[in-house]
């Protein structure tokens, strides 16, 4: 027998999932169960666009919900989340529903929480205020009509200032998860081939940093590699012949839900490390940094474990598994590792390539600003560790 | 590209869990986040044996947490409900704590859910009464000193009345699943080898149920897929020369609450279908009827499935997945569907005997009694519609 070791870990809370084509009609009998005052956050655009904003409210009034609503668009920031507080505190909403992508359903999360205190969000974020939420919130229901950022299963907001003295940090608590999760593949249909392809790639860097993460554990390791076992196959159909097939978005929509389960319980590595400060300086989508910068850091992640020789073994396995999925034998063989890795990254590179995925370059990002990225990027859970140096030269080949 | 449909689902929360040895000391700080007050559901012999429990109440004092606790043996009745919240409801615990085996941890489940009403658990157990549970209840956290029922992370309590109007029953609400279950795989090794085998085969028939029941979901196929891996290296050793071994007990404390977890969401098959009556007309340990009855139900379960064809290859290519996990090339070839399934029974079968699991007969339960159970037996989610012609087998072989 060999002997396996389960590490000591802790799995937080997950939200009440309901994943259904057309759940969206569950949402009326969920609102009743917490209160009659809805405040609504939603996006912009493509929810009025597809007309499901309408037959929301539509059904808000048949259900006689006393309704307000809220769009916004971008990252939240600081402001954005206090004055929208502000402005709904003495109209006492029961709970908050998000709808929308990441930053929709992050600006809902962070506006539940912030609904009971008296002071700015700003003090309540890890790295710039002083303050430690206490979970104390009102009711959260978020819904996602993007397949991103799995925020609808997190537990954290993030929360931008952008500018030169800009953040974008998290606003943090086991009790800020979402009491549902509302997955609505349908309601992902209307997402464009670029937000997809960014989105998906962002989803598919949650699961492979958490996987591979050094705070992983078996469940988390369960629920990722299913997770890209259902993307792998989904996400260049989701952007291209397949973006109207309610199973390919059903696949995108899982794995976005599971990335968001097993980020809040594994953590993540330098792609999102790096995500923080890219995104707090620069005016640039999150799926985008994640996108661009997947396949550079895989590899070298990969190059670094195999320089470690046997105290990389094990992460190294855990690169291999997952680049055995996409070998046509669908057969797992120990001593195949190397190639394993290779099938790995040369998919990846090959899904950014096919996904048009932006250098960072065309974002205005510069060779000069590769320091200041790299001085503040942080390496969270990395399967391995890596120098200034190390992610000086993954940057750097995306420029 | 195959195409793959994500069914519909729901997925309920969890608890949040604290998996690790030791993780007992943990209890006292989360206690605190809850209240003063603690009622506690013990067993009645190896924690108090083990000196964990004196440990426990010198920890309590030094917090200054007022406890009450109360010892209780055997599967729990409606009359041991009541009388416990009768006896307790003036005491206003802020919450329960319930440490021990599955009997254990659902009564204290049950006194925990039952504390807020003012009648019986009679009249809200599924089948039983005709009231619904609403889900209001005292927080509860649960602390499993054995590795079977997985009862830390579901939303269900049994609860049994033995005789021949007997019956073993749920009470059942989302809300019940415990507020915190706190795995400490130290505290299980006292646990003597025959509860450890009937229990570990419970928590992989659960796992197994789950897994090939007619609701599962991408979810619970992941997780309970990960739980059987842990487990299948693990069940004989805990019975034998690994039952002190932490690393051992650590692996079937994980399968233990994943088939909790597994079969809070996707449900379970002929085997806890049958566990139900048998239970109910017969004084038998839960874990000696799943164990006893596992491999055969398997075994016609797979059967069944291949009589079907096309229509049952998907159920049946999941029992060759499991089979193949027993297989020393740990690839999976599916051209081996039969073999992998002939392994899965094989082993199964090798355990029933290694394990020295009774006899249904050696219970007292007799070929005159085969009708009356096939009557009273649910086919729950079972993978595969069954005739009573093939439950009367199944049980038949196992008198």
């Amino acid at each position: 027998m060999i002997k396996v070791m389960i590490p000591s870990f802790n799995f937080a809370s997950i939200p009440h999932i309901i994943f259904s084509p057309g759940a969206i009609t569950q949402l009326f009998d969920i609102i009743t169960r917490f209160g009659k005052i809805v405040l609504f956050i939603i996006g912009e655009k493509s929810l009025k666009k597809s007309g499901k904003w309408s037959e929301i409210i539509k059904n808000l009034e048949i259900n006689s919900i006393n309704y307000y609503y809220v769009s916004v668009s971008g990252e939240p920031s600081p402001t954005l989340v206090d004055t929208i507080v502000n402005q709904y505190r003495d109209k006492k909403p029961d709970l908050v529903v998000g709808i929308g992508g990441g930053s929709v359903t992050d600006a809902g999360k962070a506006i539940s929480a912030m609904m009971l205190k008296k002071d700015s969000i700003k003090n309540y974020l890890e790295g710039v205020g002083t303050k430690k939420h206490d979970g104390y919130k009102i009711p959260y229901i978020a819904i996602p009509t993007t397949s991103g950022t799995g925020s609808e299963a997190t537990k954290n907001a993030v929360i931008s200032e952008i500018g030169s003295g800009g953040f974008k940090k998290s606003l943090r608590h086991d009790n800020l998860i979402p009491n549902y999760a509302i997955i609505d593949p349908e309601l992902i249909i209307s997402c464009p081939p670029s937000v997809t392809a960014a989105c998906g790639m962002d989803a598919f860097t949650q699961l492979l940093e958490a996987y591979t993460s050094n705070k992983s554990n078996p469940m988390t390791d369960s629920l990722a590699y299913g997770g890209m076992k259902y993307m792998k196959d989904a996400i260049i159909p989701a952007c291209t012949t397949g973006s109207s097939d309610v199973s390919v978005r059903s696949s995108m929509a899982y794995g976005s839900l599971i990335s968001g389960i097993c980020l809040a319980n594994a953590g993540l590595g330098i792609i999102h490390g790096l995500a923080s400060p890219i995104g707090g300086f620069f005016e640039i989508p999150h799926g985008v940094v994640c996108g661009t910068l997947l396949a550079e850091s895989t590899k070298m992640n990969i190059e670094k474990l195999k320089e470690l020789g046997t105290s990389g073994k094990l992460a190294l396995q855990k690169y291999a598994y997952v680049g055995a999925l996409f070998d046509i034998n669908k057969s797992f063989d120990t001593t195949k590792i190397d190639y394993y890795c290779s099938l790995l990254i040369e998919t990846l590179e090959r899904w950014t390539s096919d996904l048009k995925i932006d250098l960072l370059g065309k974002h205005g990002i510069e060779e000069d600003d590769i320091e200041k990225i790299v001085n503040s990027a942080g390496l969270k859970n990395n399967s391995v560790l890596l120098t200034k140096e190390d992610i000086r030269k993954i940057v750097g080949n995306r420029i």
